[in-house]
C-alpha cells in the first residue's frame, strides 16, 4: 500500500466506531469508485467545516449567516423555549411535531467528573438570551436527557432560572409509550411509579 | 439540521456498512472536534483520488510515477509471480514474509453471474507482462481465493496459461493450521481429505 491510502485509512480509524480493517474497507470501496465520489465527499467536508457554526441565538448548527432557520421562522411560539443536550435530541423532539416554540441547545450536559461545567457548556448564552432578545419567554422546557448528568444539568438550570420568576418544566420520564413494564429497566419503573400521576 | 451537514450525512452514509445514523454520528463527532481534522481528511480524500492508480506492470495500487514499489524493487525474484485477486489478498501474502517473487493483482474473480468476464478483470494485463517485461517468470502462483468463483479464475488462468510452457501452481486450501477439526465447514475438510498428501 502506498502513502496517500495509508495516510487515510489512519485518518478514518481515528473516528469512534471505525477501526483499521473498516477504513481499509471503505477506502478500497472508494478506490472501485468513480473518482468524482472522492472530490465530492472532499467537498462536502470543507464545506462543512468552513460553513457550520453555532447560531449565535439558539447555538443550532447552521450554515447560513446569522440566526439559524428555526430562530428566522416568525410563526414559531416566542412564549416557549426548549432546552436540549444536544443537534441529536433537537432533531428528535422536532421530529415529533409537538414543539412549537424556540431551541436552546447545551451542546453537553454537566459532568463535573469530566471536568465539564457550567462554562463549558452553553449556559451562559442560555441566561443571556433570556435577558435580552428572548424576554417573551414564559415557559422553558427543561429536555435533557433522564440519565444522571442530565439530571443534574436540568436541577442545576432550574436553580439558576428561578430569579427569573418564569415557569420552568422538565420532560416526563418513565415507561415508554408501547414499552413491556418487564423489559423497563428498575431504575426506569420505580421512576415511572414515583412519578405517578391521580388520574 | 442545515444543508452542508446533510448533504455529507448523505454521502457518508452511501459507504458500505455506514447507515444513516452512523453518518450522523461521524459527522456530529468530527463537528466537535477541530475543524482543522475535517479539512486534512478531505485533503487526503483528494490526495488518494487524485494520486492513485495502478502500477502499469502488476495493477496494484501506488502512488509514485512508473511501477511501484514491488515491481521497482531489485532484490525480488523474477522467477516467482504470484496472482491475487484483490489489493488486501496482496497484502495479507506480503504480511508472510514468504513471497520474496512479483505479484499481479486481478482486481476481481471471474463471476459470470455479475457480468464479470476475463475483460472485467487485468487478465489480459497478465498474459501481456508474461509475453515482455517478464519474460524470466518460471513459476506462477494462483494465490485467488478458494472460492467458486476463486477456483474458477484459477481454473481459467491455468489453461490460459498453459501454452507458456510455465509451471502453474495453486495455493493450498484445507483445514486452517491451529484450527479444530469440529469447527471446520463440510466444505473445507471434504477438500482437505481429497487433496491429502502422502507423507
Amino acid at each position: 500500500m502506498s502513502d496517500p491510502i495509508r495516510t487515510l485509512v489512519h485518518q478514518l480509524s481515528r473516528l469512534p466506531g471505525i477501526g483499521e480493517r473498516t477504513a481499509t474497507r471503505l477506502v478500497h470501496h472508494l478506490l472501485r469508485q468513480d473518482r468524482a465520489l472522492m472530490h465530492a465527499l472532499a467537498h462536502s467536508l470543507v464545506d462543512v467545516a468552513e460553513r457550520v457554526h453555532e447560531c449565535p441565538r439558539c447555538c443550532l448548527l447552521c450554515a447560513t449567516e446569522g440566526p439559524c432557520a428555526v430562530c428566522a421562522d416568525l410563526r414559531r411560539d416566542d412564549t416557549l423555549l426548549c432546552v436540549v443536550a444536544s443537534i441529536q435530541d433537537q432533531a428528535a423532539i422536532e421530529a415529533t411535531g409537538e414543539m412549537r416554540g424556540r431551541y436552546h441547545v447545551l451542546h453537553g450536559t454537566l459532568s463535573p467528573l469530566d471536568g465539564v461545567g457550567p462554562e463549558e457548556i452553553r449556559v451562559q448564552q442560555l441566561l443571556a438570551r433570556l435577558g435580552s432578545d428572548d424576554r417573551a419567554v414564559t415557559e422553558v422546557i427543561l429536555a435533557t436527557p433522564p440519565s444522571v448528568d442530565g439530571e443534574a444539568t436540568a436541577l442545576y438550570l432550574s436553580r439558576q432560572l428561578a430569579p427569573l420568576g418564569l415557569k420552568v418544566s422538565r420532560i416526563a420520564s418513565g415507561v415508554p409509550v408501547g414499552g413491556d413494564l418487564q423489559l423497563a429497566d428498575r431504575l426506569t419503573l420505580s421512576r415511572a411509579l414515583s412519578l405517578r400521576r391521580v388520574l
